[in-house]
């Protein structure tokens, strides 16, 4: 198959990140931009169309579309931003147009976990499969699901949001009052303070466990054999388990792709996980499900930005 | 706009009903046969297939198709049932085409919640919206989805399930391991038991307590302002809200559609159902929201297989 040139951007809370793709190839360094010294929207997308520049520069000028990931929520219909999460000032932003009017080129702009499901299912972990919730594990939890064979977005285009989801009807305070969600209990953050609890609990000094460093050493713990530590991905997949078989439950999906940062644990998350599933899913939800890691890693956002915008371009 | 005639069947735990219909309406008498009196999916067949002679004869044969709901899963692309819920013996059933052999006309089967779906997004309250959960509340909680439009029925046909989402992970048990099951706290039976319970806490006798008859009695105490009878359908709001939400967050859907008997409580449920969900879910996923009784009543399942059925020709 051969693919267009394109521009990926992965706009998100830290950093800005522009590259030449095709495909599923970025073929060409990132280039990297801070969010936190772009002050304003205007700013933002200045920053934004000079690096679109130096990309084309070095691509013989063959770019034909641009994708845009956002990290909040996008109202395609309308073109604009919605609030992003952790970058003020961009409510209502007509970003993809403003931009296409200083570059002359198309831009599609969609929300990141949308780009990262695209990008999995496209050229990832859920090629071709029909049904796909994609997860994302990091400081928050995000999702991003592929229904009947396409990005499905929900009627104001903010679907996925798997990290409000209740695990417990009277359980801790999540942002919009919804007791339970998700996200306050496998966050990165929560994983840390699920390991002191249980350290402390098992008589092991919080401050002076080494395990307790980073999320890597409580991998590498866990790996070890170090029951603790084990026990603490266990609680991490007791939680994030009891969601998954819900929504499997509610979308009978082919497979669950799980990416982020917590999801470098790797067997040390996946294998509790997985026990954890098939110990509440019934046989039809169970057997064909697959539960993946994501292939794309931190290239995901521009691989399934500049694939939104390829596809635009034959629509 | 004009519909063909068509035959809907509303194969059910208790009894089967089969009448002509049209598009929304139903313009034949109901021919009822008892589930249980049929005990094996021969006699059944047997005994529709009567029924569609019947009905034929009445309407000067001018029926076209056929539509049949399936009280449990159905493979839509083999045409065969999977184990119905309270039906035993129908593993692998085509009942579809078996039928077909013996009348000559097309049968779409489908499940029955996914008939329900259809018909009140077809005729009913959800006409014309684009993303759309049906919710039946009864002795069990099952659902259905319209998603993008259409249909949806995941990837082994089993999708809906909303009555096995969890509301506790650590909760009580459901049917296959999975704790925290919705139906274990607001079908039927357990909407009694914590009315009971309510009762017993509040020094009231439960078996002396004409409240507690039926549902019937148990919305009427509420709705005449029993502070008891109300907390029973603040704590049912509270269970059945807290999944909803979840799956608002998932889907953000334009519409939740209930129905079933105990939907029949109107807004001694839906009031609380309402005032919980609005305490829980962010602006975006709650502003254009709509929670909606359903429609159609107890003809939902003939008029949404028959509508199937009426589509199935068109494709």
């Amino acid at each position: 198959m051969e693919f267009p040139n394109t521009i990926g951007i992965d706009f998100g809370g830290t950093s800005i990140k522009c590259a030449l793709t095709r495909g599923p190839e970025r073929i060409s360094e990132i280039i990297r931009l801070s969010t936190h010294e772009l002050d304003t929207p205007e700013a933002t997308i200045a920053a934004i169309v000079k690096a679109i520049g130096q990309l084309r520069a070095e691509s013989d000028d063959t770019i034909q579309a641009i994708g845009l990931g956002i990290p909040g929520a996008v109202d395609i219909e309308k073109g604009v931003t919605y609030n992003l999460t952790n970058v003020p000032g961009w409510f209502g932003v007509a970003a993809g147009s403003l931009i296409t009017e200083q570059v002359g080129l198309p831009v599609t702009m969609d929300n990141d976990a949308n780009c990262m499901a695209y990008a999995e299912w496209k050229f990832g972990a859920a090629k071709g499969l029909r049904n796909v919730l994609a997860v994302t594990l990091g400081t928050g939890v995000g999702g991003a699901l592929i229904l009947d064979g396409k990005l499905y977005r929900g009627s104001q285009f903010v679907a996925g949001e798997i990290g409000q989801m209740s695990v417990d009807y009277k359980g801790v305070d999540g942002p919009y009052g919804n007791h339970g969600a998700l996200e306050r209990y496998v966050g990165h953050q929560q994983i840390h303070e699920i390991a002191v609890r249980r350290f402390r609990d098992a008589g092991r000094r919080p401050d002076s466990s080494p395990e307790l460093e980073s999320l890597e050493t409580l991998v590498n713990a866990a790996r070890k054999g170090d029951d603790i530590a084990k026990q603490v991905w266990k609680d991490v997949a007791l939680y994030l388990g009891t969601t998954l078989a819900g929504v499997v439950y509610l979308l009978n999906p082919d497979a669950i792709v799980i990416g982020g940062g917590v999801a470098h644990a790797g067997d040390v998350l996946f294998d509790p996980l997985k026990a954890q599933m098939k110990s509440t899913l019934s046989t039809e939800f169970w057997t064909d499900l697959q539960i993946l890691p994501a292939e794309l890693g931190n290239d995901a956002g521009i691989i399934g930005s500049s694939a939104l915008a390829a596809d635009a371009l034959g629509e």
